[in-house]
């Protein structure tokens, strides 16, 4: 582990393989034996495990109930939403077959010819088809709604390029799905779930992120509107960290999924959809953490404080243990989570780099010198700040030091996107600022045409419309047309 | 739902047509329009929830994490275990293309063929061949053991004749796979994970289970030994519960999989799996409900105690309503999970039924008239029992009460089995008991040729020989050859 430290590349020197590097060198995730697919080590789960929890909370906050829909959707419900198809049905995983056989060469086993599906079933890819396709029998009246559901999933996109985390082919994500009897309260429902996302990733990753309305041509398959929360990653580039669809009729009308209003009238159901993915875990490893390692945000590391004692013989080990045995006793009746590491087969040093790699809060060492001292050694994972500090009350002061680290790397991060969020008007600085990464804030002139000129000739793409953009009267930086107000214009993963 | 309720086909009709139906009028589940792939509706995926978050907790009091490993599975994969793709290569489904296209006639999406995958995919029957492909990079010294890994995930079968929650195509299951130095160890961790399971199911799920071995016929494909957890329900059918697999070598050998030891000596690794899936809501919900519909444990219930207000204005509700709200607040400090339901546009009758369908355990009842009394109406789902109560310190008494219901309803699916289980030492006799169902105890000659012409003429299969059976002298029903101990047989899910 040692080495594998010191073998981490440096952020400045290639910023996209020391991410690469570290996801697996922390212990995080892996590729597998199939293209695209991932696997999720223990620890890299232990956090989406925490992540998954405080999400599901939060939902449930707001009403929401937790379903579960079938992995298969036939082939035909894919075509039945004009635009969905265009964005979904190209790059998927297709069941063919329900059965192998023998190979009658005696290799292994082959796909039976004469177990062939009548209709080709698809692994979703997003589930609005099979979900809405469910819901026509769910909803007859107005009582019926509205109808609030949460699904966490594993889902499949046959992606040709993949990495860990930010991209791969299967993934783990949640996706809400519900079902509402006016217009207005569907848009509602699509912003509030937009917010939910963004005090989650606010309060709980420390990632700053902007709240936003994507262009048309950025829009979910399907949606009339996709609100976004978009994050930025310490290389300027952006990541789009979770969205809410408004989805209007689309889908009801795909589905015929209608309601006898109030009115007595029968009507088509408003819908919206929402989700966030194991993106997020790219999303937080590359915001928070530097050349030695992770930097996990203390709400959400598995492991808050970490506590290795320094002996010269079991005598004095045991002298250790017996004094810190009452402080992981306070700390566990305080609800933080803490691991006293007095393995005697590996050396302080290795442990020091091995927690710091993997992105601890907080780290306590503790030696025979330290107990006669009545002190113990701190160190802070996200500035590596030692101090030595009483032992007595040593958990009010770590517990107190854990929300100090969880608001610090916030605002370094919030710090650093505003440094590097740029207002531009001319095209001449916008290509020379989109080399040099960030935010750019810049007037367009809202066509599908211009957007994508821009992105042809930048690959920069508008990232979002800012819910709180101001009005702002202004020339397109392309075509120099008006435009009423800036949108955010980034490249990103 | 009042209707949905007069419709339930009563057990002694037909108690097949009876779980159908109430899965379906309870809201648990449904057919989904992929043949075989339930829906799991938000009152029965609830209860799933409740039953994976404590089973998961269990799991990481014995050192266990939980990880994620890929959907799919490489082809080859199954083979490489002789016995294991002989029990789950035939029925599954096959992944074949990575790739959909308009349909040139333009009629939707077809498969493209110029996608065809070099080898075929298969969505995971369970994951031990991915997994320990994956282990072999994870193990190299005895310092990498035991590695104890759990997942949550989906898993397929292809199978033709379904029911909800009791066989379907694609289930929810957990799949915990551990890797061992010794043989022992591995041993000891299968029958220390069937007792989690044992233990799960008799305290949370209130289901009394025989602890058992499979005989070498009803193993899982590619185990040394198969320990399960046997169910009775009410119709004295088996249903198999939970089982752990001592995997042996085979899957170390089959994927390469050796460490170093303490002796400096290169060995394969030694394994377990042991998963319980969505068919728990099967046993769940087969061994307690009754004609009026569903009765949950209260420890796994979503609504441990409904409050139904009655009233003849809006007046005496707002009474109610002021009376009930400082109770509720108790109820959620205790954390018992309460529900007052003061909706007006149904009758309390309704609710009263709609309620017991759902297998709420308590319901209290309270009206004007009781609060001038000082007393609340008590109704206990497992008896269907009413009492008048004083309301001052109600919180407490149903507290006690919800404990009360989940040791009656264990005592008497335990007493009901214990009724339904008989010792038999003739063939006739043995023919004639498994008619009227239940467990038989009885002598077996250990071969499989045995129990499969008992399984032909009978359709009972060996359950399992228990952990605890006693050596007894005894001649097989059968054959009339020699045997040390009785095993249990039934007919079964």
């Amino acid at each position: 582990m040692a080495n594998e430290l010191k073998d981490l590349t440096k952020r400045a020197v290639n910023y996209s393989q020391w991410y690469n590097e570290l996801v697996v060198k922390a212990d995080l995730a892996e590729q597998s034996a199939v293209r695209g697919c991932m696997v999720i080590k223990p620890y890299g789960y232990a956090i989406w495990e925490k992540m998954q929890r405080q999400l599901d909370d939060m939902f449930k906050a707001t009403g929401v109930q937790n379903a579960y829909f079938p992995l298969l959707i036939p082939k035909s419900f894919l075509s039945r939403e004009a635009d969905h198809v265009e964005g979904f049905a190209k790059e998927c995983a297709v069941v063919t077959h329900y059965r192998l056989k023998n190979d009658p060469e005696g290799k292994g086993v082959v796909v039976d010819p004469e177990a062939r599906l009548e209709e080709e079933l698809i692994i979703r890819p997003t589930s609005e088809t099979i979900i809405w396709n469910t819901y026509r029998n769910w909803i007859s009246s107005y009582r019926d709604l509205p109808l609030l559901v949460n699904q966490w999933a594993n889902v499949f996109r046959w992606e040709m390029r993949t990495r860990l985390f930010l991209r791969t082919a299967e993934f783990l994500w949640q996706e809400g799905h519900t079902a509402h009897a006016t217009k207005e309260e569907a848009q509602a429902k699509a912003i509030e779930m937009l917010h939910v996302y963004g005090d989650f990733a606010e309060k709980y990753m420390a990632l700053p992120v902007v709240k936003g309305v994507k262009t048309a041509n950025e829009r979910f398959a399907g949606a009339l509107e996709t609100y976004t929360i978009e994050a930025m990653m310490q290389d300027g580039k952006a990541l789009q960290s979770g969205t809410s669809h408004f989805l209007g009729q689309n889908f009801a009308k795909a589905f015929d999924v209608k309601f006898i209003n109030k009115e007595n009238q029968l009507e088509y159901v408003w819908a919206t959809s929402w989700g966030v993915s194991t993106r997020l875990m790219g999303a937080l490893i590359m915001t928070h953490s530097d050349d030695n390692g992770l930097v996990l945000p203390p709400h959400l590391a598995p492991i808050q404080v970490v506590i290795v004692p320094v002996y010269k013989n079991a005598e004095q080990l045991r002298e250790v243990d017996a004094c810190v045995a009452p402080i992981v006793e306070r700390f566990k009746a305080m609800g933080i989570s803490v691991k006293y590491d007095n393995a005697d087969n590996k050396r302080p040093g290795f442990k020091f780099a091995d927690y710091e790699l993997k992105g601890v809060p907080v780290r306590l060492v503790i030696g025979a010198r330290d107990i006669a001292n009545g002190t113990i050694e701190v160190m802070r994972r996200d500035t590596l700040e030692k101090s030595s500090e009483p032992l007595q009350g040593i958990e009010n002061r770590v517990s107190s030091l854990l929300e100090e680290i969880q608001q610090n790397i916030y605002q370094k991060a919030l710090r650093h996107r505003e440094e590097m969020t740029f207002k531009v008007d001319t095209w001449e600085e916008f290509k020379e600022q989109i080399e040099k990464g960030g935010f750019i804030l810049a007037h367009w002139d809202g066509t599908t045409e211009t957007e994508e000129k821009i992105k042809e000739e930048t690959k920069a793409t508008i990232r979002c419309i800012p819910l709180d953009a101001p009005e702002e009267e202004g020339r397109c930086i392309y075509t120099g047309k008006p435009s009423k107000r800036r949108v955010i214009f980034a490249r990103n993963y």
